[in-house]
């Protein structure tokens, strides 16, 4: 192994889409572990929407990322080299880490990865670590959908919407989502699924929503904050109908955030919940997360993409496509590789 | 007992807060009760911010009111005639009535009024009907606050408002009051106990809220649905926080609704909860709550003013009240005397 470590550093704070200009490509040796530390050689490293969010000023569910610091994100890699009783040389660890080649962590926020039993070592960030988990705790938590229920979910085609609308078909739902591109439309209903797609960037969404939702809509999964889209599901929700939000990408790179839904009285009209949430409030539940994603993956009810970055170089450049949508499926940055893992 | 029935119909769909225009009064005789039904003498008539929703074209938590029917509303009276087993001659009853002198109903929407004890019979519309269970539940069982968390309460001097402020101290909550007069939030502050109140009109709110509620928001109940007060208690709302949603008053009169709040992110940044509800899903749960406001009423915890109306012929004109904010207390019609009751 090489003995430098490459890094990417926050250099300030970002205006608006522009991280670019603050964010710095680096090396410096690799640090070795202290007492109660271990090293970690990053193998994947997931760029997700909040990411951004964090590179603000003010502190979120999380601390912001300091400036001059390394920019964080979520990481899968093997430990090199252990000081701490908790985590041998060889694991597989995955958590809150660095955009960096090795890091060095006291182990806090990091956790043993799952065994991935059958499926290739790109399952973990595309599926069993955030992702996964923010779909299974965010639809079956917060919306608790029942069989015959419609679910609407919107960044249908995403990492974490694909599986979303996915679990709820496993649980006997009617699904739509709600994406950007007709590609992404044939992919969740020819290859997973879904009941129904409405390409929001071709479509009018309240009049498609209307008409494939004769029914109304019982559950609604957010990651957008649209507020005519907001709008268009809050007019079709049922009565005592379960809305779980869980991002909101129209407002990262906001300098001001856009005005709200009009709709919200509907929330008492219909005696409805909307309930924001971070997976972090389910780290303490996660085995049965973990064996539900297993089973249903290898019985092959659960299918996931990935769409790979293949230099740590290229990881702000890549960021972006998550907020285009030109992404497809969950967008990972390959680090390092490992010969012993798939 | 004159055999005539003065009634309010609503003969129009009204534009804004011109309702009064589409509502005539006149009269006719009294019906007689069939089979199954009974007639009721109506003594007092509830007016809520929430009448003016009913006079829409478009059904809510219930049927919009017909066009030419008798206006509705909640009401208290006495059985004075009865082909219904299970309401008898001389009962006090409660129930969704309409704006006149005799309602002939079958009984659907109605129930024994609870006994008042050493309470004026004022209590039955002050308390006991729809306004002490819209607190009761719209706060406990939404929000569940905690001994020493914070509560804000909007229209906060109003007659739900002024009983969740109420009960939220008597759950030993620091509470503050947003409301409208320097009256009024001397009244919640010197009377009624609140810890703090914020006058909407005079003062800066968001500074205010800042100021009063230094360790943050944990509970929110709104009944405006005022954007910019939302976001300034979102802004303030801690990890886990609950919201209640009671009323939109604000957009009541609208003919479009206006802008929501910018701030939701905040529900997911911090795990927050919003809830809307409507006293009817607790029907079931009555009893617990009677119980608990008798206690609180009888031991002088819990108090209520009533902004009594003398006439139904001025019914219309009181209902405008409700929404420049004029009433103090909770707005009742005594529609009849009765000699036997206080």
């Amino acid at each position: 192994m090489s003995n430098m470590n490459r890094q990417w550093r926050l250099t300030g704070r970002p205006v608006g889409e522009d991280f670019d200009s603050v964010m710095e490509f680096g090396e410096e040796p690799i640090k070795s572990p202290g007492d109660g530390e271990f090293l970690v050689k990053n193998l994947h490293l997931s760029l997700d929407p909040a990411n951004r969010a964090w590179m603000n000023e003010g502190d979120t569910y999380k601390a912001a990322v300091p400036l001059g610091g390394v920019m964080e994100g979520f990481a899968v890699g093997v430990v090199e080299e252990s000081k701490n009783s908790g985590f041998a040389v060889g694991d597989t660890v995955s958590g809150m880490g660095h955009w960096e080649d090795y890091s060095v962590t006291n182990g806090q926020g990091w956790a043993k990865s799952p065994d991935l039993g059958k499926q290739t070592f790109d399952a973990h960030l595309g599926v069993y670590a955030i992702v996964g988990p923010t779909a299974y705790f965010g639809l079956l938590d917060i919306c608790d959908p029942q069989p015959g229920e419609t679910v609407v979910v919107t960044t249908a085609a995403g990492a974490v919407g694909s599986l979303v609308g996915q679990i709820a078909k496993i649980k006997g739902c009617n699904v739509i989502g709600i994406t950007g591109t007709d590609e992404k439309c044939n992919w969740i209903t020819e290859e997973l699924g879904f009941n129904a797609a409405i390409n929001y960037k071709t479509e009018d969404v309240p009049a498609a929503l209307a008409k494939l939702c004769p029914n109304g809509i019982d559950c609604h999964f957010e990651q957008v904050g649209d507020a005519d889209i907001l709008d268009a599901v809050l007019t079709l929700m049922n009565e005592k109908g379960r809305i779980s939000l869980c991002g909101w990408i129209s407002a990262y790179n906001m300098t001001e955030f856009p005005a709200g839904p009009r709709g919200l009285l509907n929330l008492i009209v219909k005696s409805i919940k909307m309930e924001g949430f971070v997976v972090l409030n389910f780290f303490d539940q996660m085995e049965r997360c973990y064996a539900d994603l297993a089973k249903w993956l290898d019985d092959g009810r659960l299918k996931y993409r990935v769409d790979m970055v293949d230099d740590l170089a290229d990881a702000v450049d890549a960021l972006h496509t998550l907020y285009s949508g030109a992404n497809q499926g969950k967008l990972i940055v390959k680090v390092q590789d490992d010969p012993a893992l798939n």
